[in-house]
């Protein structure tokens, strides 16, 4: 890959790229610490000056996990499910090998950037990997801008996914079930960066193709910034929410100041193939303690689709809770 | 509970809360009358200033309604499904103190404002109330803010709810399904203010837990300023239509000029806990009548999901209503 | 019907009212081209100055297509499924006669604009058509403005629709599910006008209607402005999704500008007798190809609820891409 060099924003963004996002997935209970870099300034905002559209060059393993699970990687051996979770600045490109090292074609189909009918990830338009064999994929992102009709172009900028398009059916549906999805987020210069990530997957009935009886759990402390990246997949609508915390229902999760008339909500529907990210700051306003986080559909959260989200003091206590007893 | 005073706006939204919504509740087919002192001013909206945040004490009663449902209520023997309309501005908290009349233990778990661990209403945080016992539980709200760290910190307004989340199961599948629900609007100051309001919950296959041949229907007259309050509950997805009236799909269901581009809307797909609410002017540009509501999803509506909005005109006339049928 | 004058954008509009719909839904591989006369002006958008409410006649004929399938048309025998694309500006009054060509009663049951409640569509209001009659139903629609209350009244632009409120139940159940729908276009003066347009209803487990096997592909060539009116019907949610494109989850599916913090998504959950807009730019940053679009509930995309937005170069050629193929 493309060594990152340039400022130190960017060198901390890139190192979440290919640690962070596979620790959050690889441990649901802890997310991957932010690099004390990203903490410059009062805003913990990107340096407003950069280089501008990175290329940077990235191999994604697709395997066998467990039993009948599959999963993308950045190493061999080292799939997860979801995904490692990728990031790009608006303008930047990733050049994406992927190796499969399953035994049948699977492939990588993006939501969100821009990319040619080669990187479609359809069987459809020949952009599938075969057994044993590699395929390339190249997404493009853009900042927004100004069309030539007078119109707005809008950025690339979201919180996005990725997952395979082949396996099972030439919709993906094996694939997806099995495992093969990940995120994408896409910034803007400016965007505030967080300090801790988690990407929850509701994909059927389950959070993360995790079994019923186990909790998809994380934590945090009192005042980090978590930003939170919540996928659908498969066949049901479901209705995420976390206790004790809010966002915007916008781009960023965030508001553009008092005056912004985004809906701030704390349950959200979603349906198949759907994204949406933002970012809370642990116990704003309540405090540290045990907050749960689930599916509303009663008859989902009581099948496990929950998990908890938890907020410890300075001390790293957790007040009231019993980790014994969800 | 701690007397309001202060200023005449907020002594009415004081009577709605220990009137109106029980009013709404208990005779569905008759909105509360708003208070003559919210109309002054050309926008009937609050007085710009008051004293800040107020805190108010309220008692809560959860107990049986009729054959084998569940309800809270502001006085024992005077529970309705939905439970009281609660309202606050930001900046209030509102400590509530719930008895349980009932011989199941019961909880009070609120969307959308502050509390602390020990207010989480569930059994893992400790926080349900045992039959015949008294719990309490602290809701706060606040105005939006800057953080330090530049971000801004949304305000608590909006269209919320509260519910059970411990009968039947550890969600409170069985509580919800049984009727202890009801709405909480937090209100910003400037908004404004209605002349009747209604909550309307799509729970399951019912709305506010109604036989399916008994119709929701509610009155207002051309001109009044109606403010309807939607919330889910259950299993299902539905979508919520009214006939003849739209809003705005964001925090407040209003416009904030001619530019605003949120989507004008009257028809919302919407899943368990998610709530949302608006103001429209009955009858604006389409007159009186007798306009429908119900659940668009087609088999919803043919089992009953429908009531009527009844637009009298000045004389209290609706044309073309005849009362025996829907 | 009253003849349209006044200014070319008017004309454009008019002409694609009775035809450009018509044949979008006739021949769904292609799009009806726009008139020549939109392109007037940097941004294509419509001429600041027009004269103001427009009212305009319209017959519309409600018949039998195919074995057991039923459909609004412009002329007897012409009647399609989706129904003609209509489209009015702020302020236009459109008059409407329906046809009763059919052996049972029908309706005309429309979203988004003013009507008063003898243009109901419904039963109870006694706004049916029997079978042989003509009944008479007038829309309006109106500009924003500031209310006497200092609030301000959305305007009725908005990507909205009709369908019969009366057959097979009182909800228009059977009807619906028949093929009595079609599409209604509200525009603000300024906004975009398309270069071509598509209609798309997820009715049930189809797409406007057609058996599973056979594929609703449409073509544009790269750089055409497309305009999509998404509806949903029956009993279902679905996830519309289309690849390599993009739009503002808002109401005209544009930013307002860079700053604009509505979110940008290419899936988007929706339920019965919701409808969305957006328009595109054919291949914009992603160039030719056979872009899929589809349901993204993967049993409905395995089950056929998918197609193929057709982007061809300027010389015509859509790369990769084997007519033969889905």
């Amino acid at each position: 890959m493309t060594e990152v060099a340039g400022n130190t924003s960017r060198r901390a963004v890139s190192r979440r790229l290919f640690t962070g996002g596979v620790a959050a997935a690889l441990v649901p209970a802890s997310l991957a610490p932010a690099a004390a870099a990203e903490r410059t300034g009062s805003a913990r905002t990107a340096a407003a000056v950069r280089a501008a559209g990175e290329e940077r060059l990235l191999t994604l393993y697709a395997e066998k996990v467990g039993d009948n699970q599959l999963g993308y990687g950045l190493k061999p051996g080292e799939a997860t499910i979801p995904g490692p979770l990728l990031e790009m600045y608006e303008g930047d490109t990733l050049r994406i090998e992927l190796v499969n090292l399953t035994d049948e074609a699977v492939s990588l189909h993006v939501h969100g950037v821009d990319y040619e009918i080669d990187s479609d990830g359809t069987r459809m338009n020949k952009s599938i990997v075969e057994p044993g064999e590699r395929g390339n994929y190249t997404w493009k992102s853009h900042v927004p801008g100004r069309r030539e009709d007078g119109t707005w172009r809008p950025g690339s900028a979201g919180y996005w996914h990725y997952h395979d398009h082949v396996v099972g059916t030439d919709h993906g549906t094996g694939g997806i079930r099995r495992g093969l999805y990940g995120g994408l987020i896409v910034r803007r210069e400016g965007d505030a960066l967080p300090d801790k990530q988690v990407t929850i997957v509701y994909n059927d009935m389950t959070i993360n193709n995790l079994p019923a009886d186990q909790s998809f759990d994380f934590t945090a402390t009192v005042g980090d910034r978590v930003e939170m990246l919540v996928i659908t997949h498969g066949e049901y609508y479901h209705t995420f929410h976390v206790h004790g915390h809010r966002w915007a229902d916008n781009r960023t999760g965030l508001l553009d100041g008092p005056d912004d008339r985004s809906r701030i909500v704390d349950t959200k529907i979603t349906g198949p193939a759907e994204s949406f990210g933002f970012q809370v700051i642990a116990g704003e306003g309540v405090g540290p303690g045990a907050w749960m986080h689930h599916c509303h559909v009663q008859s989902h959260a009581d099948m496990g689709m929950a998990g908890l989200f938890l907020v410890a003091d300075e001390d790293g206590n957790i007040p009231g809770h019993d980790p014994g007893h969800h």
